[in-house]
């Protein structure tokens, strides 16, 4: 009997040998092998130039693999939310290729406004997809900084101001990338807040805050999403830069967290041989090689990870180790990836993704205001829908740095609605102008805005209604790396535009496209307003899906929206807090980032964190506990029902906060710690169920290094933002 | 029982779904299912648009995939002896990389004079596995376009005169492309024999010299090598341009031959949608897209195979099913190679590929003089070697059309031997200049000239002998493609430099490197000549090994040097015959191509086709046949021993040829019909054994539009070259 078996087992073996290579291959071409027994059978086979060769780029998005044993190079691309365009091998332009024209996805800010990690699972699927079949090892995103500051030009490319939000949400998106055979890269590890000196300014935090606001949604990329590569930041801390940053990586990533993927440099995020050897980099990107530096011409052969790391293996100066680690962490992401037999064929510009960025956008829109239900605009209510602000037609996929996107279309706001009202139905005026896209370049004349905002006033007092489509933008100091914003307000003179509308017509609604929070001093007048993000390829359709009332909006800000910039933890206290004086900042609001600053100190918003509102109504019943007394081994069982009570069936953000009320060390007043989204038709109750465990409990003691859920009183609150609490329920830790 | 089995074949495909992914896919991504099966799923899945959108070319080297169902682009590159370089989107400049400096191969008449299938299986093995780690879908080549005329520039990239010897090295070199998952693209069907003209030419040919002379090799390569795909040839047959050519790719190579592989056209051989569209091609590559022509701008959505087929296919002017037919084969290609789960990484200038150029390079120099045994030169017997010639120092990589490579190393045939007998005892000196390989470039001085032959002749006064490494090159007009050689002769003076070399020094040995036959008015006074062909990256090494004695010559001519241009059969009759008078050229010559030619009419060469030396002599014992009588049902076997005479071992390529006697068609006097390169060490004997069938008897009957094997006597001759026959032995065919 056991003869046969093993016979049945041989054929099929013979048989499927060939489609496998097994037989031929050499023990890391062997797909039956474990990963790490691949991963140990290259290195031996490899000579000190080969290892190193795998620690350096060779151009500007692509680091050698080992050509001699068929190992392939390392091709990387931005973004979070689109695959680039092919780039020159050495210069920062498109390599003009006319197969590479991706489908733009929303930015991270407006996934996070989803609150859904089953959308956060289809975006990293779809942008995974597309990575694939551009053959990409590594896709350089998501980015999961936390919002500290609305005046960071990158927060639009971040998941928002909560850890625990990202890291719901962030995992999903790795496991959804990573599926396709592509690592995903999450970045910028750690504390890259604000763009402002962003390459040498060091960071001051307390470990606390480290570790409880900045660093969760890494840990769960590393721990829970499995993340096979993770990328530097520009900035330091302790003194030192955060790409070759021995406590940082070593210590807390790959010893604490066991992190085994790959450390990739910001590119030009490397400064130091010794550093980049021994701080727990492994691949070194984008040092500045073009032309003559103040050292001289820099080569990539010249990169601090290349000759000089080579040399000093030679010499005896760098463990062979050290080098052994980097090669086998970046053999293990190859076979991970590339060399994976696993590997799908991806897909590319779809129908699927098309209808996945679209939805996306539309879970992701939110509803700021609503007066007397002035939206939804069914088709055919109004005869003439003024459209105003430069928005409704400029592309907000190109700019804003690495993540600017050579995309195959992008429904602009002006073309969605005119598909959704007809074109005969709407009449557009730019209202204000914001020049072109580049650092200096010059701005629009007073002349030519006085006669924009002229020209948009006539449209206004003629139309039934005004949708004033605006925002920030993809231009330097607005939402665009390498530089902060200058301000809170609206730019290019929009709040004056709006005011003046207002004055000859009363039925304005706003549309705000952005990735940070912006002052409303027109927010009275106004009838409604969505914060709408950047939103991709098919953000016109979204919004009109939103605006005509197809799409019943369910997004929930993932941002506060103070009331005046002075009320942002950041910009409480001097200007070492925020931007700090070159070398160092300061982190003095410490844990109280985002909402946990306005609620603990009290300060009113102008919108709160996890604020939406909804074409319909939703009532929350009183949360029921399992418990009132548990232990650390314990979990809690929350419980609590939702009716929709409204007419249309809507999504509804049921949010879960914990609050500690009798810490001895001081605590936020409440944090999040659980979230649902839950769709409900007219009429339709649900339960929704939350487990609240130790860890949620928790808070980093920075004197025992350990995470601490003191025993005492706590707080459940379930809210529908974090200052809309419908209900509270009270428990003991013993 | 059974439902153990069952049980455990259930189980194991459990176990291996989620690595095939089976389970989850679409059936045409379903590694399971027959290519068929695939190829029809897919392309039911498909729109017109999408279906076009593959028979033409995107990029200067790649033509779209389908991105949404994740279905690749593919990619070629040049050439037959070595992976490209990645070239520019739309131009033919170097993209400037710096990952894709390859392995040079030697140039394929190289190949052919190994007349050895194992070396051609290593041979596209080594290509194929550098194609592969390039990720290319198809490799442009082998070429196998008869030798018919020693003019033709590019002859340097083909295997000969003989379509057996080319037939039997086309098929394993093919297959080992393939074994790669890489499609070979046997090129330029057919009949592209001249560069003249080559893109209006109109090439009259009987049909006899068209099946017996210059399809065999093609269709061996579509019979017995499976190949993928397949270039059409510039010129035209019938009135009709080879790349759209009815009766040439849809009655000969798909009907007849059953191909059902892709037919790309060779870039820019494409001039007429009707054509393209119902004559047998699928891919229409290189047109003309840069700027103005005189129809006016135009993109790649103006080929012929883009826009103007869509509309027809729209408009009913095509039918769908021709559109189904091309998308089919090459979604089949596609399935074959970038989609197959078979497919190895390949490896790139790996030492193995060095090892395999090396080896290649040894097996086919020719040793075509050798007095009084002046070869080898054992390292010590001489203290002075001049090496003269700028072929000694000059790339022979670069240059040449679309050959042309950027190789990772190429050691010159100075640097070889300077590696082999020591810095101090060569000394060298140019002797001639060729000037620029660019197209009209300046020739050097007559005063350069003169003063490089001075210097020369002074060296060879002063060394104990002259290595003088000269030939042709990859200029213009030389071997290279867009031109034919103006004349037969060594160009840039060498004939004279190497007789006023002569004058001083009596130790003159020449080693020639070209794809071409040439003069040696000066052969009298030489004591040893090399015919060395283009050798690639390890040339000089190669070099320096058989002229060290380290290998021992086994090369064989698979071209014959005439003695005189005009003794050439394409040159025998008027211009009609060759090179045509831009219209038509008449190949007058049928089916007398090479030594069947000189053979034939009496006609002394130079030196004959399979002529070769050795370092060792072999003794040939006499044929002995299985049968005095044979029938077109038997197979004749053919015994002939070998026996290594002299004193070193070596190789010899036992030749056997077939004469037909008594044929009712007038037949050459010989053809070759079997090789074997055997082996023997010194004293060695071994007995070859070859069996003759019908088809080695058979010509083809023009009017019978067949193959005929016609009853009488015939004749088997045993050779060791086209001139040199050893043994002979009658039978009849009844």
């Amino acid at each position: 009997m056991k003869k046969r078996y093993i016979t049945v087992l041989l054929l099929l073996y013979f048989f499927l040998s060939p489609i496998f290579g097994w037989a031929q291959r050499a023990l890391y071409l062997d797909q039956s092998q474990p990963i790490e027994v691949r991963v140990k059978d290259a290195l031996s086979r490899m000579t000190a130039e080969e290892k190193v060769a795998l620690c350096h780029a060779q151009s500007k998005f692509s680091s050698k693999g080992v050509p001699r044993l068929g190992i392939p190079d390392v091709w990387s691309s931005d973004g979070s939310h689109g695959v680039s365009d092919e780039k020159l091998w050495d210069e920062w332009n498109s390599a003009q290729w006319t197969n590479d024209s991706c489908t733009a996805f929303p930015a991270l800010t407006c996934l996070a406004a989803t609150f859904n990690p089953k959308i956060a699972q289809l975006y990293g699927t779809s942008i995974g997809e597309e990575a694939r079949y551009r053959n990409k090892t590594m896709l350089l995103g998501p980015g999961v900084n936390i919002y500290r500051t609305p005046l960071n030009g990158r927060n639009f490319e971040y998941m928002g101001e909560d850890p625990f939000l990202a890291s719901r949400l962030v995992v999903p998106y790795v496991q959804g990338v990573q599926s396709n055979g592509v690592a995903a890269c999450v970045k910028h590890f750690a504390l890259n807040n604000q763009e402002i000196a962003r390459g040498e300014i060091n960071v001051n935090v307390s470990d606390r805050a480290l570790h409880e606001i900045y660093l969760p949604a890494f840990k769960a990329a590393v721990q829970e999403g499995k993340v096979w590569s993770i990328m530097g930041a520009y900035n330091k801390i302790w003194g030192v830069h955060c790409c070759h940053n021995d406590i940082l990586l070593n210590q807390i990533l790959k010893n604490d967290w066991k992190f085994d993927g790959v450390v990739v440099s910001d590119w030009g995020g490397v400064h130091n041989t010794d550093e980049a050897v021994n701080g727990g980099l492994d691949i070194e990107m984008g040092t500045y090689t073009n032309g003559l530096t103040t050292q001289g011409y820099f080569p990539f052969s010249s990169y601090y990870l290349a000759d000089p790391f080579l040399k000093g293996i030679k010499s005896g100066k760098y463990e062979m180790s050290k080098l052994d680690d980097k090669a086998s962490r970046i053999l293990r992401m190859i076979f991970r990836t590339t060399m994976s037999a696993n590997r799908l064929y991806g897909r590319f510009v779809s129908p699927e993704h098309s209808d996945a960025a679209r939805k996306i956008a539309q879970e992701g829109i939110v509803l700021l205001k609503n007066e007397k239900q002035f939206l939804p605009i069914p088709e055919g209510r109004y005869k003439k829908i003024a459209v105003i602000g430069e928005n409704a037609v400029k592309s907000l996929i190109v700019g804003g740095g690495s993540t600017s996107l050579k995309a195959a279309y992008e429904i602009s706001p002006l073309q969605g609605l005119k598909n959704k009202y007809g074109e005969n139905n709407i009449v557009y005026s730019m209202g204000y102008a914001s020049g072109r896209p580049l650092y200096g370049a010059e701005e629009p004349s007073k002349l030519k805005l006085d006669s924009l905002q002229n020209a948009a006033i006539e449209t206004a007092r003629q139309a039934d209604i005004v949708l004033f489509v605006g925002g920030l933008n993809k231009n330097y100091f607005q939402d665009c790396e390498s530089g902060d914003r200058k301000s809170l307000s609206l730019p290019f003179g929009q709040d004056k535009l709006i005011k003046e509308i207002q004055k000859v017509n009363h039925n304005v609604a706003v549309v705000l496209l952005s990735g940070n929070a912006v002052l409303m001093p027109w927010l009275n007048k106004t009838k409604a307003v969505l914060q709408g993000w950047y939103l991709g390829s098919e953000a016109g359709n979204a919004l009109a899906d939103i605006i005509s009332g197809e799409a019943n909006p369910s997004g929930k800000l993932p941002i506060s929206f103070p009331k005046k910039l002075e009320d942002v933890g950041a910009h409480s206290f001097d200007q070492l807090c925020y931007p700090g004086d070159g070398n160092n900042v300061y982190y003095k609001e410490d844990i109280l980032v985002g909402y946990r600053w306005y609620d603990t100190k009290k300060i009113p918003v102008l919108f709160p964190f996890g604020y939406g509102l909804s074409y319909t109504t939703f009532q929350y019943g009183k949360p029921a506990v399992s418990s009132k007394t548990i232990t650390a081994a314990d979990s809690l069982e929350v419980a609590v029902s939702i009716k929709n009570t409204g007419k249309v069936a809507g999504k509804e953000v049921v949010q879960l906060y914990v609050s500690d009320e009798t810490s001895s060390l001081p605590r936020p007043i409440k944090e999040l710690k659980g979230f649902e989204k839950i769709s409900l038709e007219p009429g339709q109750e649900k339960t929704v169920h939350f487990t609240v465990t130790k860890e949620d409990l928790s808070y980093y003691d920075d004197t025992k290094k350990e995470w601490v859920a003191e025993p005492g009183k706590f707080k459940i609150m379930i809210g529908a933002s974090a200052t809309d609490i419908r209900g509270v329920a009270d428990f003991n830790l013993k």
